[in-house]
């Protein structure tokens, strides 16, 4: 590279970063995402007055809890004992991940208007996660899907192992585009690729996006990543730099899958926010408040979350 | 964004992430910077083979401790010694800091043919991090690389709070850009930008070499991050789309300044072969032995290090 291209090429990317979008929409999933490996059990009032300090913050969206079988994921036995305890704030949409058309039951019974429905791109994983093959989940998310459209119920649909499986490795883009295309025919409102375990490089996200671009309207992507190897940040960038808007995160970084080993929690909603922020990138979420919210789970889960600006500012 | 706006834009990033550079220089930096700030002060066996360990890792450039006075740094107190146990292997440059001319004559004596001097870009970090002013440290550093010179030894320079001081804040690139100038008028080899308490994001990355590239030939940067809030790789991403090739990191993501505070340790160098080799970048280094090497310094340090790759994959 000559001098002069060095000048050009930083022009470029100067450019290029300039284009991102000037407000991202944050997902908060802590209180599913992040609590559901969690051997400690917690109080329904404790998860109550978490996910009302995370409203409190700023959250357009909080997905709240599974209604998935009590055995299969024993802390979140108490998801409508949950809603019950729940303050619904207006302007928030609270989220509830159904994994079936019993769960759908038990949630709308449970007052939830917002569920999220779940696919996988691994045919090994999908087996192992949700004891279903890939074509078979997808059948009954069709099923979930129109029950909760004549409920006037948004779904949200997150593709698991959109990048790596445990099992499987790396996931063809092709294969991960199949069960796009299907969700997006069943009617998804919104596809939240989920980088499981997390491995994925930027690399990886431009080759998934570029596959599915041409099918899957920028404005209903969003980007899940987990932050094991401490990737998650490098790959938001990327999806900024695509132009994506809406990016899940767990407040202080909690979480892990009980279904895929070795995959460590989500991306801390606090280092998500750090970086935004520096960038001069709206979210209406506040800091401080996440913090807050962080702190007090940490307190009753009697342990320290491995969020990178939760550990630096100090406990 | 209308959705073939979409598609051109994933085409667009894909085609800018093509143009990364194939192969990049790490220059492990774990061994002065990862261990001045440890309370443990480590045997000199220890850090010899901890050095040795690195060698055998296919580091190009270890920077190995710091020819500082012994009062203001006990953990690297043992400068000439640790020369006198290395055995030095062909086709690894080892780097020794020096702080003045006193330190360069240590160096000299002790056969080192390579060393690091040290600028402040911000004044009162420069006088609490070093005692001078930038302008007399720049002038100390004149003599330095003079003599260094003479004796053919390489000159790498360090930008310290290329972005954020401590205690002034945010850095302006012009006047980063002053520093610079004088270092290359200087003849230092290198430019090592450093974000010494970890806050950048990569809009600043940008910002900065907007600034400088205009001055600064491509291959005379390094960018030298600190994990403080998890932001290094994502800025390493960004470096690396604006062509730069060399970055710094130390082994276990060890370290933190003891002049700066708040600052965390170095980008986990094994983090960040993470990142590269998942791009297909090459850096002639072999994770498995970095992860070797940094083990062994935890063994001997009594505690972990907060390196992402290394916790998740288990001690």
């Amino acid at each position: 590279m000559q001098d002069s291209d060095f000048v050009e090429r930083v022009r470029a990317v100067s450019g290029h970063l300039a284009k991102v979008p000037r407000r991202v929409r944050l997902v908060e999933v802590g209180p599913r995402d992040g609590l559901q490996n969690e051997s400690v059990v917690l109080p329904t009032e404790v998860k109550a007055r978490y996910i009302s300090l995370l409203s409190e913050a700023g959250f357009s969206e909080i997905e709240i809890t599974s209604f998935v079988s009590p055995k299969r994921v024993p802390a979140l036995a108490d998801a409508e004992a949950l809603c019950g305890q729940l303050r619904f704030s207006s302007g928030v949409r609270y989220t509830g991940l159904v994994p079936n058309r019993r769960g759908l039951e038990r949630a709308l019974a449970a007052g939830v208007r917002s569920v999220a429905v779940l696919a996988a791109a691994s045919e090994t994983f999908s087996q192992r996660n949700i004891g279903m093959g890939v074509r078979e989940a997808l059948e009954e998310i069709r099923a979930v899907c129109r029950e909760a459209q004549q409920e006037g119920v948004r779904v949200r649909g997150y593709v698991s192992t959109a990048f790596y499986c445990p099992y499987e490795g790396r996931i063809s883009p092709l294969q991960v585009r199949s069960v796009v295309e299907a969700l997006l025919e069943i009617g998804v409102a919104e596809v939240s690729l989920a980088d499981t375990i997390g491995h994925a490089v930027p690399t990886d996200v431009v080759e998934l996006l570029e596959v599915l671009a041409p099918i899957l309207p920028w404005e209903r992507v969003a980007l899940h990543f987990h932050d094991t190897w401490g990737l998650a940040l490098a790959n938001v960038l990327t999806g900024l730099e695509l132009g994506i808007a809406t990016f899940d995160a767990a407040s202080g970084g909690a979480g892990g899958c009980p279904f895929a080993p070795g995959a460590a929690g989500n991306v801390a909603t606090e280092d998500l926010l750090v970086l935004l922020q520096g960038m001069g990138i709206e979210t209406g979420v506040v800091l401080e408040k996440v913090v807050e919210a962080s702190r007090y789970l940490e307190s009753h889960l009697g342990k320290l979350l491995p969020g990178r600006y939760l550990r630096a500012i100090g406990s």
